[in-house]
């Protein structure tokens, strides 16, 4: 048997746990984990080496997959550059198992190399932390390691999902004999979770079911989700047959049915709100794009507000919350159809609510989309919002697209995206521009269809490492708005006015990432006209590797056309 | 007033520490922090868009000027970007102090964007963590933020030195109005730390020289630090006049006296150890680089060992201090020369001390650089090795040399430096690669000499992002080895007799840095014989812009010359 016999068989659990990707940045400390995953025939290893990007491509992979990607570090600093992409993961609910290699705990601070205090490093933002001992030889030690890798396996995928971090000490020598067999104990224990469903018992119901009869203006608010097909119809059939507006984002992958609501950031800022002020709001999902719908819904409160979640921690962005629901949707939805289907029935109602209200909604929905697209196809001079505008109507489908964060995100939330075979993913969890890329890499490694990310110059540049990857997938398309800095800071208000805008915020430059393209043998295209823009998107859309596309703009007329859109769409008063 | 005024003083009060730099990233919560600094006419700022790279462009500058610089970011992940840092900072022992901009605390884990959990977030790798209240309406408020930055910007100072933590929870408004002025109040409390200086009571040193007249064989050895002229000259005092072997490293600075020790990492991979072992071992310093000497004192220990530090932290690497001695080495040598000289005197002895012991020392390693330089000079093929021998002869003086992590520090450290006027540095608090680039950079930043850069491939494109800040200084010189991946996990045993040794170690790649040196407008030369290296040498070094030198080496001859040099020293027993 192997010195380090537990730690593969840790690995294996991690296989009859059902995963089947790990990332691994390269070390020494570390090295029997590498061997354990790449020398186990039902884990496909992906080799990332610098740590911060290496956790966002596990990201974007356990995105994917809806299950743990395993994460594998040496000691020291190291763990640390995994930080970025774990808190991510905890934020947006993504399952991860972070497997950190360390020196022995009387080895740490002791001015040895790579020794940093690694035990419960990630602080908050792990669902959990487990300390392996370094020492194998009580049988309890065993027991132990393999208690808590079905522990954390289980963990990360208990909803709300999330990442799960094991320090793992392992003494000297580290590396195995070349006659050493990688072989895996015989009956590992798998402790198996049986599923549990969550559901309301009738009495509940009942108060809920009258709460909903008390109330005459309805409102559904989809935050960040991918909801599947039975959902999106249950939210349909409560729009269609009981007036109620559900209002979706881009991330809220609800796409359209014929009264869906897409635009209410838009339309908040211009339109009479205390028409649209619900008196039950019903919430689902992730975090909210839209600031005008935080900002409408906190000035103009709901009498109740019901969250549908799994997750118990109280999320109460609206500051609104009145009952917390921890349901899913999947569950929550139907059932709410069906009961309030069967007392329309029995009650011989047509339905309480107020069909003014679904009304007064679609009449915004309607006007501003149209003046939106007016304005958008009448736009003459080439800027960020025309080149995304191009895109997101000249897209492939099926297809995924990744939206990095700061304004690229901004634009695409307005845009909307009325596919349903298109899938919107963005790092929403901390909104950081620090793993953008990485992401849509992790994504396009495991899925056949094209992944499209939309990104701006800062965030591309802050994470151009992980391009670093040997065999980028062909399927990955990069479409970057260089804009020369971080324009966002010119869009709003405070930063604009300021005379330290340009070195301090925007921090101008004349960067461009031809080269980083070619460094990754990349495809690689710029353009700075929309007729170039069109003469080069199907070649593009067509080539079967990596492919960037540059499109450069003026931060000036960009802000200048974002203010115009906005005020385009302004109601006079 | 402004609203935001405790956060102006709090910068005015960084200045009338002595802070004289910052390192902004920038950000929208930020903006009151980084306007601060930027309208502080006594503070330079530099502006890093990637907070890793950040945080090490202030760490060297910190390394260049021995008091803290202000390190500051937005809130959310940001924070976690300055970590591999901090940590650097906090083991290497070197002043920061890190402003994060956060959300007030009732924000957190509320889907809101740019929130994590930042309260503590750098654990145990800070020397103090502190939080700012965010409502300043209380006086009592401004009473505990002026308290707060007095006290951190005090205790990165107190030995040992280290970074230092303030969240700072910023409400909206965070920007200021056009009108509003940036005048920090008058009559700002300074508290001054009244320096005391740690000395050793007369019946303690008594008991240490009683210690020292039984010992027949006493070492001193020198870990990373950079002493002044005295101390250097104290320690070849007490060689010259006690026979007493002094250990230097590369990182020690120690430079040469006439019997200085540099070699001992080869020399104890050779020689009769057992000749070698000493009673009593004097250490001080920060990290030893050679395993070999930790490996000898571990096996054969000495009866006693001071280590002389005003870190109270037991580091005990040898696992053979007797005696933490929490004094300054500026103090202690001096005073324990002029004693030792004195008793000599009175005792009218000639030092008791084994003179053979420093002999063998001697022989050791007269022999052992007779037969390194031996080997250096016949050395035929092009590789890492006689590169790195090229540029410790051919460096001008006076210069500061950084070395990053991995194999350019073992190459480096068993060259050795014979200069004085050529200061060594490199990130020896944690070893990671992750920050050599910017380091370098912080440094170059705030000295005229220039500063040389040696690193690897993979050091050097982890952290290229330092290479993104606008004007690169011009003093910048990096001598990058590409020998197309991780050759260090080629040279140690373990790895390299693994089949997995190119994917999942080395990770061989095709990159070169020409590109990245273009993007960041640097002068640039690759070469990859030593007649080239020769003939670009003068350019190169009189260049008068930030310069690149690709040195490419092949990983086979790279592994297979460093075996034959430990060969070559190793004698016959």
């Amino acid at each position: 048997m192997a010195i380090l016999q537990p730690l593969i068989d840790l690995v294996e659990l991690c296989h009859l746990h059902g995963v089947t990707n790990a990332v691994i940045s390269p070390g020494s400390r570390s090295a029997v984990l590498t061997l354990a995953l790449a020398r186990n025939p039902h884990i496909q290893c992906t080799v990332v080496m610098d740590e911060r990007a290496a956790g966002f491509v596990a990201l974007g992979m356990a995105q994917q997959l809806g299950k743990p990607v395993v994460l594998v570090c040496t000691s020291g600093s190291a763990a640390y550059n995994f930080a970025p992409a774990i808190t991510e993961a905890y934020f947006q609910q993504i399952p991860l198992l972070i497997l950190t290699a360390d020196r022995p705990n009387e080895w740490i601070h002791q001015n040895d190399g790579q020794t940093i205090y690694q035990s419960g490093i990630y602080g908050r933002h792990v669902k959990a932390s487990y300390e392996l001992p370094a020492d194998y030889v009580h049988p309890d030690a065993s027991w132990y390691i393999n208690r808590i890798t079905n522990e954390a396996l289980l963990t990360s995928l208990d909803k709300p999902r999330g990442p799960v971090h094991i320090n793992v000490p392992i003494r000297e020598p580290f590396y195995p004999q070349a006659t050493e067999n990688f072989i895996p104990s015989a009956n590992l224990r798998v402790i198996e979770k049986i599923e549990t469903l969550s559901v309301l018992p009738d009495p509940v119901w009942h108060s809920l079911l009258d709460e909903w009869e008390n109330a005459d203006k309805i409102l559904i608010a989809v935050g960040q989700y991918t909801p599947g097909g039975e959902l999106k119809s249950i939210l349909t059939k409560l729009t269609e047959e009981f007036q109620i507006p559900v209002l979706g984002e881009i991330l809220g992958n609800l796409a359209v049915h014929e009264q869906s609501l897409m635009n209410h950031e838009l339309i908040l800022g211009s339109w009479n709100q205390e028409i649209l002020q619900p008196d039950l709001l019903i919430t689902l999902g992730g975090s909210f794009l839209s600031k005008n719908l935080k900002k409408f819904l906190r000035e103009l409160p709901p009498r109740n507000h019901w969250h549908i979640s799994e997750d118990s921690h109280v999320i109460d962005p609206f500051q609104t919350i009145t009952r917390q629901i921890k349901v899913s949707p999947e569950y929550f939805f139907p059932k709410l159809f069906e009961d309030v289907d069967y007392l329309r029935f029995v009650q011989n109602d047509e339905g309480g609510q107020d069909e003014e209200y679904l009304a007064e909604w679609v009449r915004a929905e309607r006007y501003i989309a149209r003046t939106k697209f007016r304005f958008l196809d009448d736009l003459t001079s080439f800027n960020d919002l025309s080149a995304v505008y191009f895109l997101l109507k000249n897209m492939p489908y099926p297809a995924q697209l990744h939206v990095a964060n700061s304004m690229p995100i901004r634009y695409a939330s307005i845009m909307g995206m009325d596919r349903n075979d298109i899938i919107v993913y963005a790092n929403r969890g901390t909104s950081g521009i620090d793993g953008c890329v990485s992401t849509a890499i992790g994504s396009s490694l495991l899925t056949t269809l094209p992944v499209y990310l939309l990104v701006g110059d800062v965030a591309f540049f802050y994470d151009r490492n992980g391009l670093l990857i040997s065999n980028l997938p062909p399927n990955l398309k990069i479409v970057l708005l260089n804009n020369s800095g971080g324009t966002i800071f010119r869009m709003i208000e405070g930063p604009a006015s300021q005379p330290e805008l340009e070195e301090y915020f925007e921090t101008r430059h004349a960067y461009t990432a031809v080269r980083t393209a070619q460094d990754s043998s990349m495809l690689y295209w710029a353009v700075e006209e929309m007729v170039e823009l069109q003469s080069v998107w199907t070649v593009f859309v067509e080539a079967e590797k990596p492919a960037l596309l540059e499109i450069r703009t003026d931060p000036v007329i960009n802000a200048e056309v974002f203010r115009q859109l906005k005020q385009s769409v302004r109601i006079e008063k």
